[in-house]
């Protein structure tokens, strides 16, 4: 029983509605394959309990925190940490009880379908979630949070999952990454390479990290031959760790391909802290197509997650700094902005490059019609506000019919909150059958295709594209 | 019978269709709210009967005889006003004959549905509207406009309106609303504060509107602190005849936060008719960040209605004047366009902002990251061209994901067609609880909320985010 | 039996569905009516039999190489021309298996969905396309393509394809449309004025085009007068080979109306080959303006077809030249482009202008409420890559509520793949049944009145539209 629908996000329609079904038995037991996201590798590492729920469910998480607060909650009452690391309420059950009060704004939203699914399938809890059974859940949670089988190694494989990664720094030393592989823990977990400390001009400390990404790298990476090489020590080393990915994240789309002494230059100002906006941006750019090159040698995936404007109220940001919910997205143009990357190298078929947006109007205009046809371009699935019923079916309704599916990349969670994985790619596999038992009763594709594409989707597509 | 099918505007599976049904029996009957909109309060103070079909029909009505004129019809032959003043045709009947000859072109459009509507439920005529039965249609309209039940305060009450605002210049006497609250009448009609002839420096006549606010409020408007201190004064003015919000409809969401003496000098140049384009846009900005400190005191609503390119047409301007149908949407932003404001404000949960749109692209994109995040902003309804089904449903399909359903504000009818307003809230109810009723075949809703939502969207929503 | 489902494309429930099949059966025979498109006029002048099925199907298919090449497959394995004229691979079969084994990469795609279409359709192959069968499939066409029946003029006739037009350029003798005018033929083929040679100051070659088109016109053309005067000389020769309408495919929908002096200027810039990008833009802007003065004397429909960043790889654009599959949409703006032009000349109803776009974004925000007051102005169909199911319903659901059915132009196959056009009309009759089915089943439209609009999409709107 309990408040998850067995036949939730299918069609309506009950021929439709069967065969989604019949195609989501198929795959909803398949291995969860996880390519990119934040969750803690110190989890893995320490398998240490994790605290109570509302540091489990409300704290970390920005989709329920910014909804709260846009109601007029103050991230103080939830116990969010301030920038200086204070946090104004520690009390996880007064937090919990706030969050219970006002879990009815969470309808309709996939926080909602995530969060009841979590109680339901990780901690079994049927019951609805509110004001009246908020201590109920706190308790109960609390109760599981402490045996064994709710240490982070244990829902790991109890979540079924085959692989996942996380996200580090090139000045992170890997140490919990190390940890899990000296241990006897035989679950996989990988690391991917996210530059933006030593690639962004505009990054806090930037002369500084790059002075010790050549320490670290065993490079003077003040040098711009020894700068690229500190890249190319510390992939390889991010490889050792499982890497198949680097990770970029700018506002923009944009890359350059600049001659020699240009791309020089402008990183000798960024090292003196002398980037004017622009230049600062055709740097960042420049080193979109760099990393590329360094693919095509050492074969890790590029992902490009564009378009966040980044904490964007300035208040909050010096209350409680980055990462507070006020991310919002912008609109994003792909197709001059990737154009010298695509022309340095796009047409190498040795090279992958995976393409998110945060501006879904560019999944039918620009996206797919540039996936469907470079041979380096993938689309990423829907992220971040668009990792959702609605989202997913968008982003196939708007990208199937010019680069097909087989230029997509399967799932991705980008999570850091860890219980709401199973959720997460519960709702994908969901809204991909009902997407695909849609096309076969419009007499789009044969039933037999659909039962091989769903499990490309959910599957295969992903180890492929991430070579995991 | 009629022309209406009972289950307009509901999800053709059955099951789904059943639960419409059901949630929208709970609400059809519910009183209509209607926080903004352009009805003339003249109607309702003198209660004079309404002219004829085709001046109740055709001649004011924007979407009407936009689509006529379209197809080539001029606007002369529709009876509407020259910007002089004159008009061409003045025969009711033979308006309404190339009315009803050319209906057809509205197949498909939601003022096909509200005509409908309004003939069925207003004028009790079941008939088809077209060439046969046009005379026949107008004489039963005349008939029963010259009957008292057929008068503006019967209509209003027939149809069941708890309230309703109108929209006034800070330079308006608010006269008619006087007249209202002076009369016998109990109908709740309130009044609205739309500064733009006296923030928009490029408004005809800036400079002396200024002069006449000043006289009008009892302050020197010429200068910064008493032209601050008049709309201090009006708008307290306009709260004594019910105002709960201010309005205002630039052709950006742009808005400043500029130091004072930039703010001053930018009105005096306003004042001496100096401004550049961008000054004067900056200076409306400025002017939306003081309606919202100015709101943060006296609790007006402020609303944002962006994004118009007025009077597209420049030889149909010098012709036929303004608001002839040639006001085109064009492409807004509100990430950085409001973040001046929102830097200044906008974490303050006092304050109430209703953003709207015409660039629909903003909803999943910009506007509902940014109303789930901030407390004081709220998503307005699909507005004008999306005041429709496909409308309706792209709004919530669009923007419940990321905000919820309490971070909107239920629904606005925004008209000067009297008789459209039971069928514009019609279709709206309609919609919502189509969308609701999928959410709960789908599981993603239980039905038990989606009928405390239903009811949250159609009337509770629209009085707590209007005050009313 | 066969692949194809014979409901395809309708909606999945019943009632929808039954009542999509009735309006389907209505309108599945008219007879096809192609106003715009590249299908090459020799082969309805000389009638010559088709080549392999590779040459058919494959290399001359945009739609179908750059989906392959996206995969990895290069352009010269798939018998692709380069820019020399060489052709890499020339042995018809082994790019037909390449193509058979890579055609799973079609799922969901139109292309899969027109490919099975001429299968079954025109060439009566009912099983699966694949590996498998790829051989018998090639034989299969090849035996039917060496036969009369499969004469390009006997498919124009078994198609039901009662006028086709053809896409040339001013400097084109048609001889090709002067050989079927004088062959005992009946089939009506017509021709279409692009002048982008000519008109286009960077194009290659522009000043010798100019000069030639001169020399064919009987003006001299590097005069202002001159060449206005070859324009109206070449557009009254290609009337004459039933050409109806002009074509117009800019980067933007720019236009300008500047005046004279300016205009000379930068012709004469143009000449010289010193046109700035900006100088050109803007000449290529007024001669869209030109066209439509011109347009109010002869009568020819005015076609914009903008959005298109043309060969976007450099590397590709050398090896193989224009129209390889790497044109890629971009944002278009509509409201500012088209001012000039239509305050010049929009409001004539004699002028008809038919808008398309490669940018979605503008259906319901820009295009719908143009086309829906603009009495000169009426939206093409969805255009290229989506002329799609998913495009098409995206189009209909955007445009309708604001524009009508009436201020659209029924279908444009737009193809150059001959046998993809009856399945193209098929699919575009299918969605708008489709479409129309659901508005009756949801009370927006009575059930007579569909019939009549679904006649009106499928044939009369475009005879009407494109005066054919």
């Amino acid at each position: 029983m309990g408040q998850l629908d067995e036949d939730r996000l299918f069609p309506t329609e009950e021929g439709a509605r069967a065969l989604a079904r019949a195609l989501y038995e198929r795959v909803k037991g398949l291995p969860i394959v996880s390519p990119h996201g934040h969750t803690d590798p110190r989890w893995y590492a320490e398998n240490a309990p994790f605290p109570d729920p509302a540091q489990l469910f409300v704290t970390p998480d920005h989709y329920v925190f910014r909804m709260l607060h846009s109601q007029g909650i103050s991230l103080d009452d939830l116990g969010v940490p301030r920038a200086d690391g204070s946090r104004a309420e520690t009390d996880g059950r007064k937090i919990w009880r706030l969050f219970a009060e006002n879990f009815y704004l969470f309808r309709g939203t996939p926080s909602r379908m995530w969060l009841e699914h979590a109680f339901q399938e990780v901690f079994g809890l049927t019951e609805r979630f509110g004001p009246e059974t908020a201590d109920a859940f706190y308790d109960h949670i609390s109760e599981c949070l402490a045996k064994p089988e709710f240490l982070p190694r244990s829902l790991f494989e109890r979540f079924g999952i085959e692989v996942i990664a996380t996200t580090e720094s090139p000045l992170d030393d890997l140490r919990w990454h190390r940890m899990i592989r000296d241990s006897d823990w035989t679950g996989r977990v990988v690391t991917a390479y996210r530059p933006d400390a030593v690639v962004d001009p505009e990054f806090e400390g930037f002369a500084d990290n790059v002075a010790r990404f050549g320490e670290i790298a065993g490079t003077d990476a003040t040098t711009w031959d020894g700068y690229l090489e500190a890249h190319r020590n510390r992939r390889a080393y991010f490889k050792e760790f499982g890497a198949t990915s680097s990770d970029h994240g700018h506002a923009s789309a944009r890359t350059e391909d600049l001659p020699l002494p240009e791309a020089v230059a402008l990183f000798e100002k960024a090292l003196n802290g002398a980037c004017t906006p622009e230049e600062a941006d055709a740097f960042r750019g420049h080193m979109l197509t760099e990393m590329a090159r360094m693919s095509l040698d050492d074969g890790l995936v590029l992902q490009i997650h564009p378009g966040a404007r980044r904490n964007h109220s300035a208040p909050m940001m010096q209350l409680f700094g980055r990462d507070k919910g006020f991310d919002i997205p912008g609109r994003t143009d792909y197709v001059a902005a990737l154009k010298p990357l695509l022309d340095a190298v796009g047409t190498d078929p040795r090279l992958s490059i995976v393409l998110f947006t945060l501006d879904e109007t560019a999944y039918a205009r620009e996206l797919a019609p540039l996936a469907g046809v470079y041979p380096s371009l993938k689309l990423g699935p829907a992220w971040w506000f668009y990792d959702s019923p609605e989202g997913m079916r968008r982003f196939r309704e708007m990208t199937t019919e010019t680069a097909g599916f087989y230029n997509t990349v399967g799932f991705n969670d980008d999570t850091r909150a860890f219980c709401s994985i199973p959720a997460r790619h519960d709702v994908a596999r969901r809204v991909d059958c009902a997407f695909l038992a849609t096309l076969v009763r419009t007499g789009r594709l044969a039933e037999d295709e659909a039962f091989e594409v769903a499990q490309d989707l959910a599957y295969r597509l992903v180890k492929r594209a991430y070579k995991l």
